[in-house]
């Protein structure tokens, strides 16, 4: 996406480093940092220099393809898929990153594994872009001119290399000439919505910042037509793991009658589940919540919001029911 | 109630100056600070260096009686009257302070009124007390040995002059042995969480706060026994008026069978109006959500809870179904 006048993606090569958007530094900054290693990748996943189901996935196949250069033997291969695999316990995209990487490198000679470990990263960005660009494509059935839509969390481009997933309907929507207005909520205790009010305004999309608590408020007062998000993980019976405070607005969405899709990649799917009670939730650090260390607090990084609540998801196959997603697979 | 061995309200008279703790220092440190004239009680209110509705109420109380000592006139009493009812509109505790000290105030002579006002708002004062310690006796009733309580915003001592609305059955509780979990919920955009906190805190009584995002999680994986939390008007069908968030936690508690109860005195109960929609819900500052000029926001401070998804109102006067309030009037 242009960043006043600049394209960009979250994630791209240059000099044999990685180079990712630091998104802490977001509204604040734009500034770009290089990782050079494996162990650069992971740190960067885990403490969430970059986040989101889809660019982990691919942030997590480049870090790969950095331990390759380094050992490509079968053992080394091992080591850095583990190591990036145990940053995020929720998104399945990342697992799915790594075995695609794996299953090509076991193809191949340790000599050729570099290369082929890059070049499978790469295609693996360039997926991920085109992926995003038929979901939006898929999604922009679902708004209509004057639409009011809710989102949680950043579902974005920077959630994705490109075009984002809740985000790309909404960004083809507007630049196709339909009015579309999009409410914001905060997403604490990390507010990443933050991360979604800078991409809007870059992108000139109007939009509204709210705390996550006035969501209900705006659901009770016909204040939103429909309720659009991504996801970490969802279950083959359609129940969606998504960013923490997802299920408080399906349930307020369900209540007055609002649709609520779910926009993400048939990765995000995972099929070797049924029921999203499956799902690891992960758990992150007090002081995401607070600075204080005398003050007790847990802090779940995600919310399962079930089948039944979710009108359909949104993926480059087309819009499914979440109770139907097997019509997808093929 | 006593902090580390000291017994405080959160109001009091003292050398003819209203004495507050300074809420917005909380919980870094209690600062008490003297207001020595009705504007100052006004910006207190309205700037929330204290807050809650039954507070709000007694606050605005003491001055109308500081404006007395200076202009006891009719004229005088009106315009101290409607600066601090312009403070905030939502709270209908704060009308309900002014309506009574005025009647009284109507009955005596202007050279009687400053004894009749400080007098007055003493002994609403110490009525609120009483109030709230009838409201923790019958809530007690709610609570047995193990029970996990979500509560949301701060309905302690800290928001009423002492023990409490939905904070007294718990400090009751634990004073007598019971065994009380309570899962704080951060109440963003203003963190009053961190005030129910500091207060349990204090009193010893088991915590945990949680970003506002998570109730939903803990409602569903059966973490909570009962939602518990206070109302800033609630309309005579029994529709509440609370902290913005509060509704999204009704929605979750009635999806997972759990009960949802209002503690209140009744002069949170407006009998003069039918329904929440009426309730007019004050929109404060966008800098309370975020600190950046060019990120749009809305901030509602409240939101209704329909009757229906309340299972009861806790008063000083008993237990009663949100939609059978009229028993509890005499």
């Amino acid at each position: 996406m242009l960043v006043d006048g600049t394209p960009y993606r979250s994630l791209w090569m240059a000099d044999g480093a990685v180079r990712i958007i630091d998104q802490r530094r977001l509204p604040g900054e734009l500034v770009v940092v290089s990782l050079t290693s494996v162990e650069d990748v992971a740190r960067a996943i885990r403490e969430m220099w970059l986040r989101g189901a889809p660019l982990i996935g691919v942030a997590a196949a480049h870090g790969l393809a950095l331990a390759t250069t380094r050992d490509p033997s079968d053992g080394g291969i091992d080591r850095a898929a583990a190591m990036l695999l145990a940053t995020r316990p929720t998104a399945v995209n990342l697992r799915w990153a790594l075995d695609e990487m794996r299953a090509a490198l076991a193809a191949v000679p340790p000599a050729a594994r570099a290369d082929v470990a890059l070049a499978g990263a790469q295609a693996m960005a360039d997926a991920d872009v085109a992926t995003c660009r038929a979901i939006g494509e898929n999604g922009t059935s679902l708004l209509r001119d004057g639409v009011r839509v809710l989102t949680h969390c950043n579902a974005g481009w920077l959630a994705t290399v490109d075009w984002g997933t809740a985000l790309a309907p909404i960004y083809l929507a507007h630049q196709r000439g339909l009015g579309v207005h999009v409410w914001v909520s905060e997403t604490r205790p990390r507010n990443q919505g933050v991360l979604t009010a800078w991409e809007l305004g870059k992108a000139g999309v109007p939009y509204t910042l709210v705390a996550d608590n006035a969501c209900g408020h705006l659901l009770q007062q016909g204040m939103v037509d429909v309720v659009l998000v991504g996801a970490d993980r969802i279950a083959a019976g359609g129940d969606v793991a998504n960013k923490v405070g997802t299920y408080l607005k399906a349930l307020a969405a369900r209540a007055h009658g609002v649709p609520f899709y779910v926009a993400a990649p048939m990765s995000t799917i995972d099929f070797g589940i049924t029921a999203g009670a499956s799902i690891p939730i992960e758990e992150r650090d007090a002081r995401e919540v607070t600075e204080r260390a005398d003050i007790p607090v847990r802090n779940w990084a995600f919310d399962v919001t079930p089948a039944s609540l979710v009108t359909g998801i949104v993926t480059e196959r087309g819009v499914a029911p979440a109770e139907d997603l097997e019509r997808l697979r093929r």
